[in-house]
C-alpha cells in the first residue's frame, strides 16, 4: 500500500540481516518452549505436510518442522540471513526437506499450497512492525482451506500499573529542558543569536521522545494494580488486514490494590497453538508476555506513562477508551490513544484524561 | 549516482529533523567559535554581498551572514528543520534578507549566483556523510567564479596511538563468543538443532562490530605516540567529486615516545577560512579537530585500532599506506584499507601488516 521498499528495507528490515539480532530471538526461552513444543507436541500436523515458514530468519521453525516429519518445508526470508539459514539447514542434514528461498513473502511464488504456516511475525505489543500483514498475505495465498495457522490466535491486553519510570522520565524532561535555557543564554551571549523561538517545538520534541513514546520494560506482576482488559482478539485462519489497521476497544480495569499510584498503562500480548477447527491441536500452547515473576521475554511489556500519575484506591473503576493506528510516516510503528474516566466505588468521577503515545 | 532518495532521506537526513541533532552542533564551541570568527572577522566578504548555505539546518551561518551585512542569504535546508530556520530568522528580524529554501540543493533553483557559499558539511573524519559532494555540485551551478568558499580548504590527518580500547574491544568480542559457545550448547540440548555450521560467520560479524569498526573518541594528546602525517589536502574552490571518492595516500609517521605500544591510528580533519585567491580573507581561521588538552568537538577523532598492539620506540618510522572509499551499500558510509610497515632506526624492519575497517 504505497509502501517503498528500499525505505522499508533501510528502515526494518536490516537489522534482521545480523546474526546478533536473530541470537537474541533464538535466546528467548519462553519464546523457543512455546514455539518448539507446538511443533512437537502436535507432530500430526507435521508429519508427512507440507508447511511455509513465513520469515525463516536463522531458520528455526522450518528445521523444526522438518525434524517433525514435514514432507517439505518452504522457508522464506526476506533478507540475506536466508543464506545463513541455507547453512543451518544443510548442517542439520535437511536439504532434502526444509527450502530455503530468499525473497519477500508478497513477491515470491510456491509450486503448490500448504497444510501449516507457521511464521513468528509477533512485534512490541504484538501489532508493532506489521509483519501480521505478510502472514495474512501468505494464508491467503498458500495456505489450503483446511490447513491451519501455527500460531493460530493472538490476543493484546492493557492494565493499569505502578512504576517509578515516569518521574524518572520526567526528571530526564526536565533536564533537558534545563540545558536548553542554558543553551539559549550561551547562544545569545556569545553568537548574537535568539533562539528562543525554538523553545516551543523543542520542548515539544524533547516531550515526545521522553513522555509519550511508550517503554520497553519487564515488569514485576506486584506492579500490577488492576485487572488486565482484553484489547483484542484475533483468529489468525480469519483476520484480514482491515482488521488490524485500526484497533479500537472500551474496556474496564478494576483497582485490585488498597491505597496507590496510577503511573500508566502496561500493554502486552500473548498467542496460542490450538490448530484448526478441522484439525484442532493435539496439546494447545499458550505463549504469553505478560509480566511474570518467573519468565521474562524479550517482548517484554509497552509501557504508557501518565504525568504526574493519580491518586486510587481498591475497587475504583477505569473506563478506558483504547486506539492503536499506524504511523504515517512509517507503518510499522504505531500511535496510540488512551482516554479514561475514573469511577469510585461511591460513585464520585475523577476528572478524565486523554493521552497521544508513540511507538517508536 | 543511483542513489534511491527516500533510502537516503531513511539512512540519513532523519537524524537532522531533531532539534535535539541540530542543538548538539550548536553546543559545539570549537565549531561555533571558527564559523563565528570566519564570518564576523571577515566582515568584507558579507557585507552587501549574497550568500549560499549549504544545509542551513537551525539557521545559524545564514542568520550570521545576514547579521555581518549580507545583502541577499539563500539557507537551503533538506529537511523539515527549514521550518524551525524560518522561524529562527523572523525572531532576529532578518527575514527580509534570510530566505530559507526548504529542499535538497542538488534539486533547488537560486534567482542569481552567489558571492559566497557557507556550509558546514563536515562529518566523522572529514567525509563520513559525503555531504562535500552537494556542496561542490552548489558551488559549479550558483557561485560566481571570483566567488569564495567557506571553508576553503580541508585536510585530513593520521597519526599512531596508545589505547586502551583495543584491549577493550577485544575483551567485548570474546565475551560475546563465549556467549555464542554457551548458546551453541544451549540450543542443541533444548531444541535439538546443531547452529555451529553459523560459528564463522557470527564470530565476523561481531569481528567487524567490535574490533573493525572505527570508534569516535576524543583523545588526550599525550596519547599521539608519533608525528602526524597529512592524508589529504581539499582545495575547496577546485575539488572534484572524483578527488573525494577514493582518498589514497603513502605517508610516513616518526614515532616520538621512548618505549610505547603502537595500538592503532587515529584520524581527524582541520578546515580553513582563507577566502579565495582574489578576495583573501583578513583574518584567516582555522577550526581543527586534533586531540587537545583545551578543546574537544562533536566530531573527536576516528580511532582504528589494532590487535594485538605492536611495541615501538622511538625513531621507529611507520610507511603507512591508506585508503578510503565509499560503502556499496551505502555512500554515506566509507571503508579503510591501512598498511603499515615498521623500520627499526637500526635498519631492521617488524613484519607489515595490513587491516580493513569500516566508519559507520
Ligand atoms: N514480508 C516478509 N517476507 C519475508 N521475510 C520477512 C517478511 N517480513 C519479515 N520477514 C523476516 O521475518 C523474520 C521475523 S523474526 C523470526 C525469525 C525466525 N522465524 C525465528 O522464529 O527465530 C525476520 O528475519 C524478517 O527479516
Ligand atoms: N543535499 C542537501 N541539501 C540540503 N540540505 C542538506 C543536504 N545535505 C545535508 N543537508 C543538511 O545540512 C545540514 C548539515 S548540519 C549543519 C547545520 C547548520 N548549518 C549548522 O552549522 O549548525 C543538515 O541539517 C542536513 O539536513
Amino acid at each position: 500500500a504505497g509502501v517503498d521498499k528500499g525505505v522499508d528495507f533501510a528502515n526494518y528490515f536490516c537489522t534482521y540481516a545480523f546474526l546478533y539480532h536473530q541470537k537474541e530471538m533464538l535466546c528467548d526461552r519462553v519464546r523457543m518452549d512455546a514455539y518448539y513444543n507446538a511443533v512437537f507436541q502436535n507432530k500430526h500436523h507435521f508429519n508427512g505436510k507440507t508447511v511455509l515458514d513465513v520469515g525463516t530468519g536463522s531458520g528455526i521453525l522450518a528445521i523444526w518442522a522438518g525434524q517433525a516429519g514435514a514432507r517439505k518445508v518452504y522457508a522464506v526470508e526476506a533478507t540475506k540471513m536466508s543464506e545463513h539459514a541455507r547453512a543451518l539447514v544443510k548442517a542439520n542434514n535437511l536439504q532434502g526437506v526444509v527450502e530455503v528461498i530468499e525473497g519477500s513473502i508478497e513477491d515470491i511464488t510456491l509450486p503448490e499450497k500448504v497444510d501449516v504456516i507457521i511464521s513468528e511475525w509477533m512485534g512490541y505489543f504484538l501489532l508493532r512492525e506489521s509483519m501480521f500483514d505478510s502472514v495474512i498475505c501468505a494464508r491467503d495465498r498458500w495456505l489450503k482451506p483446511t490447513g491451519s495457522m501455527y500460531p493460530s490466535h493472538a490476543r493484546m491486553w492493557l492494565a493499569p500499573i505502578r512504576s517509578g519510570l515516569g518521574d524518572q522520565k520526567m526528571n530526564d524532561y526536565e533536564g533537558s529542558m534545563d540545558d536548553w535555557f542554558y543553551f539559549l543564554d550561551e547562544t545569545k551571549t556569545y553568537y548574537g543569536v535568539d533562539m528562543s523561538a525554538l523553545t516551543k517545538p523543542f520542548s515539544e520534541e524533547q516531550k515526545k521522545y521522553y513522555l509519550q513514546t511508550s517503554l520497553w520494560n519487564n515488569l514485576h506482576p506486584n506492579q500490577l494494580i488492576g485487572s488486565a482488559a482484553m484489547i483484542k482478539e484475533i483468529d489468525c485462519s480469519t483476520a484480514t488486514v482491515n482488521d488490524i489497521l485500526d484497533v479500537r476497544a472500551s474496556m474496564s480495569s478494576l483497582i485490585t490494590t488498597e491505597e496507590t499510584r496510577l503511573c500508566g498503562f502496561a500493554g502486552w500480548f500473548d498467542v496460542h497453538f490450538r490448530g484448526s477447527k478441522e484439525n484442532p491441536a493435539q496439546h494447545e500452547i499458550e505463549l504469553t508476555t505478560a509480566p511474570s515473576e518467573d519468565y521474562s521475554t524479550h517482548w517484554g511489556q509497552q509501557v504508557f506513562l501518565l504525568h504526574p500519575s493519580i491518586h486510587v484506591s481498591e475497587g475504583d473503576n477505569l473506563a478506558i477508551n483504547f486506539s492503536m493506528t499506524r504511523s504515517k510516516e512509517n507503518h510499522r510503528l504505531m500511535e496510540v490513544e488512551l482516554s479514561c474516566e475514573i469511577k469510585q466505588p461511591s460513585g464520585r468521577l475523577l476528572p478524565p484524561f486523554r493521552k497521544k503515545f508513540y511507538i517508536e
